[in-house]
């Protein structure tokens, strides 16, 4: 079938080629020309075949707002839009009575799989209405893993339920890699292992924590061994932080996800402030002697 | 190869049936009459050509010790013990010595894969010399999963570095299970979400959570949708109890596998002691309402 | 000096007591005719002389705001309205504004110190303009415990300050609370301690850890030893939670008091559906006995 | 009465003057010239008459294996020897028994209140039998604070009940230290609050989170504003580390204590080999950037 296809970035670029490998005909838009196929979301409009179906792939917040609210004004009322970036939950309601303003349907679909998705498919989870699905399936059936539909893409639930699964994937993301950190650090910090690459390597088959993510963590060890070129600090890109939120909203103990998502503000601390209090308070009624900042490494 | 093979439990039988499939001659040593080869150890012994090699499959702690105890008067100098069972590392040293004072060797070996090892090969970490681990590779590559060797085996080091890494494989499962349970409990308490099941399908694959314990939690609700016949009453088996006290001895941070861990301590209490504290003492500072036993349900 | 104060609950109430005890004139409106002096708020911008100062103590949320938009109708440009509820900081600006419409100033005040306050005086945290400030200190004088005006009372910074103070002032509560909970658990834990109710009793002095909550806590076990008749079903009144949102939203770790959190969380499910997802894998690769529903006490 | 006082250190040489300004007789050994009054442990035996009652007050671990091992033949059958250093009260049986083969009896002590227990009297925490007890109870009651002996002296059990008292102590306080230093980086974090210092200072009197702790840690900033001369690097002693392994052992959820533990370890590492393991993997499946350590500052 024909798409529309907003934003081709490191995800939607590779969307397109998967698409287009499925024998579907995208039609890229872009800020940057060497990446767009028409010059404008009018020209996009201009150039699907009404009842149109656009799916967006910017980034969440203010981009994806004004991309959808420009959308509604140069769409008509019986297409569709399809919210495929990492919005959070809370926006798809808003989004979705914005277009439903000028007859447009809405889904959100949150979409896994990273740079490995061209090759591997992608995971699918979609929010919306039975009849919105349906009329996207052969663009989502193009983009998750070969095999079952079932085991690489879901219709969550109404509007909202998509980008709501795809956060809690994120979390759980967050969750796993910490677990398998704190296990390298521990094969890291004990003599008797003499080969911690080779531990992990060798838990990839026939093992319990056997992974993707495990995979890919002795892939990134064979690559740089110890990880000598790589720094620990580590940036966050909203959906932890809105998995705890959520845990907060739905009074659910998260602490392993929470416990992730904290080691990340740590790892961006050159300092931390709690600790220094800690320190002064032990200095205060221990007279246990402290580091001083001229002694620190 | 030839080999004794002391425990035929849930996981001993299974191994010798894999090993028989690979046509090595095990010869099993159980208590239980209905699955042993043998009546004894010093039968097991007597019926293995020396140099013997004896894999040890017992519940860890006082079974192991007692059973390499003995196993070190029926066996003679140049014969090889391995213990293959969930015992703790720091016990592989006190093994090792002991036999070492009967001329006997001594392999650790962390073995990952449960139940499903029989038909998908076991994930291996072995601890001890060089030449003992070539001894027993035969044996080490047929429950091994097919394939490369380096994806199911390795040679973690010295005495104690086997168990050590299937320590931590196993402080590791109890942070990815708790990362999973907790994603889980966050897609149950959206309304938005109306397929939890299918949700978790979905990321089987194509997605960057997809593993064999996603797989496994697939499984676990096509046969008890909700869960609604389990209760989350959960026991821990010691690893992820070491694994912390390694994190205490090492200084290492463990805040992803202790939550796990506290969360199965906090599951097998019907009321927990911390809580009344905090509870009376919200009533006292704010005079709060408290639960009385008498209403709670 | 003359006041208008509007909720006579648990805290407002108390605080009456304590400014006329203070020689100020206190005019109290609530809703409850036997406690009112007068019927309306309307009634009590009546009573007041302009320009008048009117103190609100009434639940934070939805009552706060309905208050403070009818003051800001009955009162004149000129007068001045506190906020002493414990309403979440990022509300104050929006009365403020609300307020300021009307020529009519604002000052928030976090309110320490619960029903103990009107004999101890309450610690107080404020935030507005140096004149608002200014204009109320008699109140806050007489309000804050005997002393040093700085022991009990801080102008912490601009309109939401003494909110957000207030709020972090609970959140750390919440850890410390926890902090005494979960040593008071490990006591009871162990044979060896045969009289816990004495240990901390005898920690209320002298040691590094005595406090008033420790105070109280030893309180409460006069009351109730062993905390029999005390369920450990725990609310949580909001603080808490907008203490780890703002935690999550200036990226500061607070492993601490989200761990507090989540334990109140989990005191009030009666089966954790985290745990029922992690008995149910352990159950699956190990075949680990799991406890059934029928099963459980 | 007359004291023997092993141990003239910060703790040990304060307790000797308090003792002495309580008309008790304390004959004081430490290897340090300058401080000791005798010059050995037989001679401090010698210069006591028997029954003697011999405190000791050194290191925990070797220091006071070695100064009780060398005791238990300097005494004689009769004497009193208290341990009220903190060691860990799996040691106190040891000692108690390696003591009776001698004839010699044995107290374990916890003792709390840093360097102002000299001024304030300590805190103490003690195990062994009430006849024991009770012939120390002179001393006991000099060094405890003034007032009712309840509020600061308890004899909690048996052997091992005092040092086990004391480590709980010590682990509520990570607990509360930490969460105090959660929240002081919490205010630091906010813009509105301009007055962090004030804040705390604030919450000295009438709140709920006073406490001797919130004092030092005022007093802490009084000297050095904003902890500008403070490293975060922190030490542990011990105590914290054991509560966690009790905390296992006893199978008693401690999230809170170990999250402060846990923050201490990482306030020692200069970059987390955990965090570099997540950053290599988000670099894996998303292509993120990630910091090189040529980067980093």
């Amino acid at each position: 079938m024909q798409l529309g296809l907003v934003g081709l970035g490191k995800m939607g670029f590779n969307m397109r080629d998967r698409l287009r490998a499925h024998d579907h005909e995208v039609i890229g838009y872009d800020p940057r020309p060497e990446v767009t196929d028409v010059d404008s979301l009018a020209a996009l409009a201009g150039a699907l075949q009404a009842p149109r179906v656009v799916w967006v792939m910017v980034p969440s917040g203010t981009v994806t707002r004004e991309t959808i609210t420009e959308l509604a004004t140069v769409l008509d009322e019986g297409d569709l839009v399809i919210d495929g970036g990492n919005s959070r939950f809370t926006e798809d309601k808003i989004h979705a009575d914005l277009l439903a303003e000028h007859g447009i349907g809405f889904l959100d679909c949150g979409v896994s799989g990273g740079i490995w998705g061209l090759e591997n498919g992608y995971g699918l989870m979609v929010g919306g209405s039975d009849e919105n699905v349906a009329r996207v399936m052969p663009i989502f059936d193009a983009l998750r893993p070969e095999g079952e539909r079932a085991d690489g893409f879901v219709h969550a639930g109404p509007v909202g339920a998509g980008h709501y699964s795809k956060m809690i994937h994120n979390g759980i993301e967050y969750g796993l890699m910490h677990a398998y950190a704190e296990g390298f650090e521990l094969l890291e910090a004990e003599d008797l292992v003499t080969d911690v690459h080779g531990v992990l390597r060798a838990w990839t088959k026939g093992t319990v924590v056997r992974s993707w993510l495990l995979d890919l963590l002795v892939k990134a060890l064979d690559e740089d061994p110890n990880f000598a070129e790589i720094s620990g600090y580590t940036e966050d890109s909203g959906e932890g932080r809105w998995t705890v939120e959520e845990a907060i909203n739905h009074a659910v103990p998260a602490p392993v996800i929470s416990a992730a998502l904290f080691a990340r503000f740590a790892s961006r601390q050159s300092d931390s402030p709690a600790m220094k209090a800690v320190s002064a308070l032990r200095n205060q009624f221990g007279g246990h002697a402290v580091q001083r900042v001229s002694e620190s490494g």
